[in-house]
């Protein structure tokens, strides 16, 4: 998920260097929205932002914009204030005499575009019986608690951590199970993709009582400190630009330096700036951002490497990586810095300007406006502390050290809050996950999120998927002519595992 | 436990009505202090009230007391400071080559209270080469928060929930594992009674990763709305009298309209407060909450009703209630309300002055200063919402129906806060917790507090042990000669599963 990326994607003292949050405060992608894609249903996606009340819901129409109201707090009892959660429901193919409900875990960002982004949970309903309900995370979206003062300050922020929104999650299931007729005894399978998935499988580890099973699709559960290596990340995004053309990665090893080359002056700068076709021309001081905006596009292709056109955090082509090295095959013997920045221009160009709609290129931003920048990095300047680190030789990027106390100190002076490095490890269980059971962690070898992912079955039932074809979350998409067999057959184990839960569940289901 | 019970007794209304809150918060027993019992291992019970430096424990001599610090609030950073939280730990017999850990996860009271009325644990230390620890819960005995100020109002109140007295729990065990040289792998095993087993219960539940198991004695974590029926409470109480002396349960039963009868006069009045000898001569407006007081002090003895001499709530006779009972022998159908109520203030004299030593009884309280009143009702007006009714027919109290908007009014005006009748099933399963593992529920066959406990076997790893002649968690009281069959046996079994998890654990352990 791009969220999840965008803000995590830079090292701490990077984020520092470059003063990416307030870049991103003020500027969102110039060229373009993501808009609705095309595909069969899209007659459904046409979210009404209506709020009608919740209760039994009208049947086999669209896509339902509900909001229910929860407490701001639910873990203390002096905020006894509440809020309005968006949540999305379509029930066309639900069966009301109990058929399942699949419940997809809101991430950081805008309920809407997930909904339109998990096109599996639409091609698998009709065969499941199952309602479909897409949880908008508190703080994103729509699902503001304080308003427009909910990002304000930190005590207006204090109420935006995983475990607030799992309870939402849960507050909101057992709503719907009480006041839905029909849907007393339906089993709730959790589903979310990257951040969302990461809250998939922690529901369910912390709530089995209210959902039956979880899919956690690319979710690093794992990238916290002392769980796996802070340098994997940008190993795995290297990896996926060095199988996609000859010499690929190591031109892009080498374009760090070419640009401190040629912008070593004015000229140099000025050419940059027009051979990028940048909206505001370079100046000296913008180049550790021009050249974390650069990392990013790459880290931003390796997530969305799909093999076959799509726009998820942009519009691109298909297997867009081998089209980006198609411009990066010099020679890196002969090349010259004018030649390769030439070509490095022209591969950030797949990624900006796949439309041809894109005047000039904003390094202002990365991605899709639908995501929560200040939101995530928030999370991140307290619980979601995620190490991730670069050391030049075994990936394509300059060296950067993963800085706990330079990252918390950044996070002191923007918020007001430091992050607890060790909380997520002790609340959500670390690498100590086999107690729990029905989690499915699915996993792209492509992705580079699969670095903090479950890759092994860790018990019968806490299960892992890996998809080498994949990127990130690709099973969470419709299905696509172009998907590799390793997804279709993915998806088929996915659903297996949700029959095997709904029949679990039926059985162990307590009468009355 | 008898905070649990003191405050959870009387349904909310009759509450309200006697203002046991405002009577509690001036009051503690007249007439003793809980002190140390005598057992074989009295000089390991001289717990020392040291501050020193956690680190590699002295090893062979005594319970050393600790404080570390910990977050004031797990769930959220604005608020981002810390305070000491108290806890005994004992390794005398404790295998240094990662030994298990059996952990007590205390509840409403000092710690070292519960320390010296747990000997379950001291006894089978030796056995399973086991260190010792008592935590003690936040806000209660000196692990406050906010000093003196803690019960000063709703804001610092607001840290006071299971949720961070959990977390509090999860972070000292891990950092036990990692300053503790040897216990960096040693399994730790949850042991707690009454609120505290629900407590250890929920760590398992919500922190498998941090412990392996949990024996919850006595531990009512179903007595929440919609789970039990109300009224099995005082029918337990009730049968715990009608089977320990012949009209015993009837004639307590028309004692409350003996004492209206009396008490509609001066005299009777006055003759009442001599009969009794009551420190403070009765007044028609306190006859409520003489009432109340007395009703206490039956439910009070049917927790404690153990086989032989003891001392938690009060020191009392062995197997106390047949010596209540001996005074209450009368024929119903001819004794005078006198000489029924000669009879009431003989039983009550058995629990409140079994030593002699008690000049006059106060009927502000029931039992021993070492539990939090105060912080236990606010837990109950917040979280713990347990309906108790009665009906008069099917036990032996005056009729009183569980009115929760009554007792929401009631905690509104005395804490600012309202209470969450669903939150706790939410949030702690309810009664679906089968997905669940490595969890002992026991419950005593005489304890009104089994109306609310796991007492049949909800999987093949958590399991229910029923002793039928048990009172409140008598199998966490050391072994004793006059123990029944039943409650050694049980204790046999629950040292089965502790070793059997300890086994599981050291399988799974990850490597490194």
């Amino acid at each position: 998920m791009a969220g999840l990326q965008i803000s995590m994607l830079r090292t701490p003292s990077s984020t520092m260097k470059h003063g990416i949050l307030t870049r991103r405060q003020s500027a969102y992608p110039l060229c373009f929205l993501v808009g609705r894609e095309s595909h069969p249903y899209s007659g459904l996606f046409s979210c009404q932002h209506n709020s009608i009340p919740a209760g039994i819901l009208p049947r086999g129409t669209a896509v339902y914009c509900h909001k229910s109201e929860f407490k701001i707090d639910h873990f203390g009892f002096l905020e006894d204030g509440t809020f309005k959660q968006r949540y999305l429901v379509n029930n066309e193919h639900w069966d009301q005499k109990g058929g399942p409900i699949l419940f997809y875990t809101g991430n950081e960002g805008d309920i809407t575009w997930f909904c339109n982004n998990t096109g599996f949970m639409w091609d698998v309903a009709e065969e499941l019986g199952a309602m479909l309900v897409f949880a908008e995370h508190r703080y994103y979206g729509e699902s503001l608690p304080f308003g427009q003062d909910s990002y304000s300050d930190a005590k207006h922020l204090n109420y935006l951590t995983s475990e607030q929104a799992l309870a939402d999650f849960s507050v909101l299931i057992r709503e719907l199970k009480r006041t839905v007729l029909g849907a007393q005894k339906s089993p709730v399978i959790a589903i979310g993709g990257s951040y969302g998935g990461m809250l998939s499988a922690w529901l369910r580890m912390k709530y089995p009582n209210v959902v039956v099973g979880a899919l956690a699709a690319s979710a690093p559960i794992w990238q916290f400190p002392d769980m796996v290596p802070c340098g994997d990340f940008y190993k795995i995004v290297t990896q996926d630009f060095a199988r996609s053309g000859l010499n690929c990665d190591v031109n892009i090893r080498r374009s760090w330096k070419a640009i401190d080359n040629i912008t070593a002056t004015d000229d140099g700068l000025q050419w940059l700036s027009g051979e990028f076709s940048l909206c505001s021309p370079l100046k000296k001081t913008d180049l550790d951002g021009f050249k974390a905006w650069l990392q990013e596009t790459w880290v931003n292709l390796a997530m969305v490497d799909y093999p076959y056109e799509a726009n998820f955090l942009q519009p691109l082509p298909r297997w867009p990586i081998q089209v980006v090295c198609k411009h990066l095959g010099f020679d890196p013997s002969v090349v010259s810095d004018y030649q390769l920045l030439g070509g490095i221009s022209e591969a950030a160009r797949v990624y900006y300007n796949y439309t041809g709609n894109c005047p000039c290129l904003n390094t202002s931003s990365t991605a899709t406006g639908n995501l929560g920048f200040i939101g995530w990095y928030y999370q991140a300047c307290t619980e979601m502390v995620m190490p991730l680190c670069t050391d030049g030789i075994q990936d394509m990027f300059e060296p950067q050290d993963w800085n706990f106390q330079a990252f918390s100190d950044e996070c002191h002076s923007l918020f007001g809050v430091r992050p607890r490095a060790d909380w997520a490890d002790t609340v959500y269980g670390g690498l100590d996950i086999a107690s729990h059971s029905n989690i499915i962690f699915s996993n792209g070898g492509l992705d580079p999120w699969s670095s903090g992912g479950v890759t092994r079955n860790i018990s019968d039932s806490v299960v892992a998927i890996v998809i080498p074809d994949g990127a990130h979350h690709l099973d969470l998409r419709y299905n696509n002519e172009y998907d590799p067999h390793t997804v279709l057959s993915a998806r088929v184990l996915e659903v297996k595992y949700f029959k095997l839960w709904i029949t679990q569940a039926r059985k162990l289901q307590i009468p009355g």
